[in-house]
């Protein structure tokens, strides 16, 4: 049967297991380091610096996407993207992505292809390649990426590093996915700047390793929420953190659709995950590009790690629970 | 709330997200190799020999097990199990674990915890651990698996390497757990024997790596069915494989459970999977163990690979399809 780019009519249950799989594997491209790709029992990475870096997080469609909301193909991007900002977000750069897919039966082919099409596209903006998986069949779409990385030599950035007087730096978009959720979420399907960044997050890869490099003492990325994923750094550190909304970047779409809403825009910034920016606390030292926005303090906690905003608590939603 | 092995009331969803993670976390031992553990953006694992094999594996509830059939321990043995017997059959060692698991709300948090043993329990098997993971909720329990493996400075072991003279040689049990499952699928509970086998495989993990170091040209687990997963090598190798039935191990549980169903007992261990047992083709001048049994020949292929028994094609049924 035809694979590669072309169109592919009929069911993934018409198919058959082998099949589907033989047509994903013609969508897969691998790269430097793939030293035994798909089609064994296991694939062989390269792990030059003799430690592999590992996460894995898992999608369930109509809990985490809608496909009425995104094509395969986005679904395919943001799985990539979630994993491998964690590896990011470590220091470290993604090389290989694994990837068990559930898929109804009555699923067209179409849409299992574009799907391994979005999640290789999107490994292949670190150098990555999907290197192995498993497809079985169930009522609802799950797709379970497992990400392997590269520390090129440099220690593992933790949660756990941040001290009292570090700076705290985000680099990368807050709040502009949760905006998108909301837009599609009432129905429209625009402004597209914001659904967009809901469909095909944008997580700054390269600045995991860079943050590593500059000498980040605690790192972590943005997928439940600001505050939330704040205070596991501040828990797993010991110390408070405080953020300073005077500086935060509230873009320009965020403040337009807060003032149509009805919504405070700041609150997308401080609460909305799945943009997979990246947060990381430096000693106040650090000399930052441009791209990193300080936006925050650490101090000693006074009784168990927390995390504040202009000195107060914050009485609103924190953030996603995957069981709420 | 306490964690360990105290049991622990109440549902997934009552517990959350967050306290799900925290008791499931401790429920794990983390040994030799793991370079940082659950509970950060990722995990960190040697790789000794600067590659590491990688595969994942999924179980759909279901599909792939009934909770009336096994505990959640034997679920976790299970899911551990085929990823890890996929890493032997590279002639690896596993290192790692990381899972993703879909549960229901209302899935009785103990369930998770049990699930979260039998994982581990397994892994310790091969001095692996369960290094990462990601809970959510879903409709129906889905266990995603990837394991991680060290091939020692060996070469991996693929399907391709099989050639004309070589034996073909099986360690492990073929055809006990599919045997449990037509017990347990027509509402009987014993033989207790080929019940255990189905809910816990025993696949012979130290036999990958031996193979390897034996020289093994071609090797695969038998998960789908003996005919089925040589079939694969056979493909792969470019070659022709018959079987001798009259050198196949045929169990005296299984020889009884034939006369008592009017089955054909050979029918399981040519098609039955699960069991795991390692297959593999080694040069005719071989020396192995008594632990591996010679039950074939490889030949050169007259067209396309492909897998006889005693001499003629196999009529019946080959294996297991995932999509069927």
């Amino acid at each position: 049967m035809a694979v590669g780019n072309v169109s592919v009519p009929g069911s993934v249950a018409a198919l058959g297991e082998f099949g589907l799989v033989t047509a994903i594997t013609g969508r897969l491209q691998t790269g430097e380091g793939v030293l035994l790709g798909p089609g064994d029992d296991a694939a062989v990475v390269a792990a030059a610096d003799a430690r592999v870096v590992a996460t894995t997080d898992v999608l369930v469609e109509d809990r985490h996407f809608r496909r009425t909301w995104v094509s395969a193909a986005d679904v395919g991007h943001r799985a990539a993207a979630q994993n491998m900002a964690d590896v990011a977000a470590m220091g470290a750069r993604t090389t290989a992505l694994l990837v068990g897919v559930v898929l109804p039966g009555d699923l067209p082919v179409q849409w299992a292809l574009d799907l391994a099409s979005g999640l290789s596209e999107e490994a292949e903006l670190c150098g990555a390649s999907v290197v192995g998986g498993d497809v079985t069949s169930g009522d609802k779409i799950v797709i379970a990426v497992t990400a392997l990385g590269d520390l090129c030599g440099r220690a593992p950035v933790t949660r756990a590093g941040a001290a009292p007087g570090d700076v705290v730096a985000v680099c990368g978009r807050l709040g502009w996915s949760e905006a998108g959720r909301a837009v599609l979420s009432r129905g429209f399907r625009s402004p597209r700047v914001l659904v967009a960044a809901y469909q095909r997050p944008q997580p700054p890869y390269d600045a995991g390793p860079e943050g590593a490099s500059l000498g980040a003492t605690a790192m972590i990325d943005v997928s439940d929420g600001l505050l939330q994923d704040l205070g596991h750094v501040a828990t797993a550190s010991g110390v408070h953190i405080d953020i300073d909304t005077a500086v935060l970047e509230v873009g320009q779409p965020l403040l337009d659709l807060g003032a149509a809403l009805g919504l405070n825009p700041v609150e997308f910034v401080l609460t909305g995950g799945e943009d997979h920016a990246l947060v990381a606390c430096f000693p106040p030292s650090v000399e930052l590009r441009e791209r990193w926005r300080v936006i925050g303090r650490v101090a000693a906690a006074a009784g168990e790690g927390a995390v504040t905003v202009d000195g107060a608590a914050w009485d609103g939603p924190r953030g996603w629970d995957h069981f709420a």
